[in-house]
């Protein structure tokens, strides 16, 4: 039968898997027979999925102590493997590589970034990313055992991914449209430049998205089900995580908060219509808005004492505000983060986000809403990279489904 | 142990229970040993969900017939109900009560309707519910072995439900809110006679909700996973399937779309903020902006000749159409529905949605703009209902999780 890596069957069995890591996460060592009992799971069916897990590295088998040999039939005991489940993010900024490593207990153990200018190659900026890895790791990664690399990127990456055969790599479909193919040609390209030089299966998506979800990880919004993400940098940008799990919408174009028409009268904007929120949200549009700002650390270092600032801030806020009202009203998020490098702005810009929010949010909703700044910086897209690892790993999913084995 | 109705172990039990449901439901009846080897599960887990299917009428055990009997050891087959896995869903809308009932191959075998008085009492319409059930049955359903019922409601129903302690059955929680506390403290209330009345399990939700549900199951977005669904009548509202499953949003409050602000400088709407959607977009709203028409049927009749009324839909449309772009944005779903009476204005109506929804879109996402008119009229509510019940129905869920089990 082909591999059905997504049906019933493939699902259970990743449940089965997931179930025995979690058990073991939560007990610590056991024997077959504990964990057959606290699973309820068959003596074949356990056996074979310790059998893939011990061969993907992510649990060992250790024989009994001699006191314990003693006492009677000896017994190993399965426990996750000290070196497994760590997981790597990077994130391939527009003019930066940032990234971030996880323990087995999902905790951050360190970050790195590097700034690069914007032309830089596709190779050279791995090799940037294989050099802060290394740095970072310090020899304490197993590359071997890690259940994947998260990989950030600008620009829309689809829905569906195709699964390259006999390699468990997952990477951005082709699109139907010409400039969504060419850039998930181009990321496809990447994971497999990435796969190449570290030897694990590679997870890619939208960094603004990955931001999100790392926010809902790990962040402002930790542990939070249901988050709207907003960036404020360059672009506008945003992602939804619905049910703990990043939103992706039917084609992979979800989160595009950035183009939703803020002012029906504004100027052009770079995706070819006009009065998105990015063309009057974003840094260069405030900056744009200032009589005299130059960049964004003089007009941030000024604004306590320059109220053409407050002004723009509270201009621009307003525009997010209302744009967010719309979005929370159909979607009803339990938090909403405002992240990128304007959200450093703080209450002057927090303030009329949350005054315009409030007011166009239903009267019923006001007194749930729950917007905060994001705490992750820079990092988040390398730190979602990571959590998008955790979350949909294809180490569980690259083998036959049980149906065909017997 | 405190029972774990959503916990890790409560949902492998589901899955587990489901599995051998839908084994029994693709191969047809097997005995205990097939199951046992087609689902990978031990013989004690097996045995313990057999049997609290077979006690929960969703499946029987057969003895073998003679011919079988002779030639070894008997061995019952195991197959689901032919009465069970039948599910109703009553929509109690603001005047009328709505019904249908699927059988166990989930088709539709009937739905009927009765209008009533907007002051009519609740024992009043349970009663008129009560009876065309009866009547759509026909004796054919067995009311003890379905699933639940499904029932939809006006007005906001919280996320988060409290499970009635040995009842099984899920009722509306009581919001923080006193509004949202009141109608879902009267949700309650309506779960509870229901029960009371069929003997089975309630489910209940906004109807408008289950409304985007139905038609993402059986309608206009049959199959479809990723679905926005607005609604417009005599007020506005919305619905979003997201993943194949309702999003009800951390508050229950999402699918709002007739209170996202679709002109700034409007007038003042039911909800208490000013400029909604639904004080433009709903059959009240088309009505107040023509010069003559009295009702809905007549502005409908009238639409051919009469330059007015498409002019009063083709403004009310590009505001539905701008309000949708908004959240289609954000979310990227794969079809978006437009249902309510209004949509029966079809072209005239639909187009000037398209034509905003397209332009207010990012141009990536225009040629993947799916808007599709609803399909299943006055019943999508009940039939929304259904689907609730086929997606969540406690029957599976209401006993000890598996590590209580021994």
């Amino acid at each position: 039968m082909p591999h059905d890596h997504d049906g019933p069957l493939a699902r259970l069995r990743r449940g089965h898997e997931e179930l025995v890591l979690r058990l073991l996460r939560t007990h610590g060592p056991l024997s077959r027979g504990e964990l057959g009992r606290l699973s309820g799971l068959s003596r074949t069916t356990l056996y074979d999925i310790v059998t893939v897990l011990v061969d993907a590295g992510a649990i060992v088998a250790t024989p009994p102590a001699a006191a314990e040999r003693r006492r009677g039939r000896p017994v190993d005991a399965l426990s996750l493997h000290p070196g497994a489940g760590q997981a790597i993010g990077i994130d391939f900024a527009r003019r930066a590589v940032h990234v971030a490593a996880v323990n087995l207990a999902h905790e951050v153990i360190g970050s790195a970034s590097a700034p690069h200018a914007a032309d830089l190659g596709r190779e050279e900026r791995v090799a940037l990313a294989e050099r802060l890895v290394g740095e970072l790791a310090g020899g304490r990664l197993r590359l071997g055992a890690l259940s994947g690399i998260g990989v950030g990127v600008v620009g829309p990456v689809g829905e569906r991914r195709a699964q390259r055969a006999g390699t468990g790599e997952l990477v951005a479909q082709e699109g139907e449209f010409t400039a969504r193919a060419e850039a998930a040609g181009s990321h496809a390209d990447l994971a497999v430049l990435l796969r190449k030089r570290f030897g694990v299966p590679v997870l890619l998506d939208n960094n603004t998205r990955l931001a999100a979800l790392a926010e809902a990880t790990w962040g402002a919004a930790a542990g939070v089900q249901d988050v709207l993400y907003v960036r404020l940098s360059h672009g506008v940008g945003g992602g939804l995580v619905v049910g703990g799990a990043l939103h992706r919408g039917a084609h992979g174009l979800s989160g595009e908060l950035g183009h939703i028409t803020a002012d029906p009268d504004g100027g052009p904007c770079s995706c070819g219509k006009r009065g998105c929120l990015e063309t009057v949200a974003s840094i260069g549009a405030v900056l744009d808005a200032h009589p005299t700002a130059a960049d964004l650390p003089s007009f941030l270092a000024a604004l306590p004492d320059d109220p053409d600032a407050r002004r723009v801030l509270d201009a621009a806020g307003t525009r997010v505000g209302t744009v967010l009202a719309a979005v929370c009203n159909a979607l009803g998020p339990e938090v909403t983060v405002l992240g990128g490098e304007l959200a450093a702005a703080g209450p002057a810009l927090l303030g009329p986000v949350e005054r315009a929010l409030s007011a166009h949010l239903m009267p019923v909703s006001r007194p749930l809403l729950d917007l905060r700044a994001a705490v992750l910086g820079e990092v988040a897209g390398a730190l979602g990279a990571i959590a998008l690892v955790l979350h949909e790993s294809p180490l569980l999913t690259r083998y036959p489904a049980p149906e065909s084995v017997e």
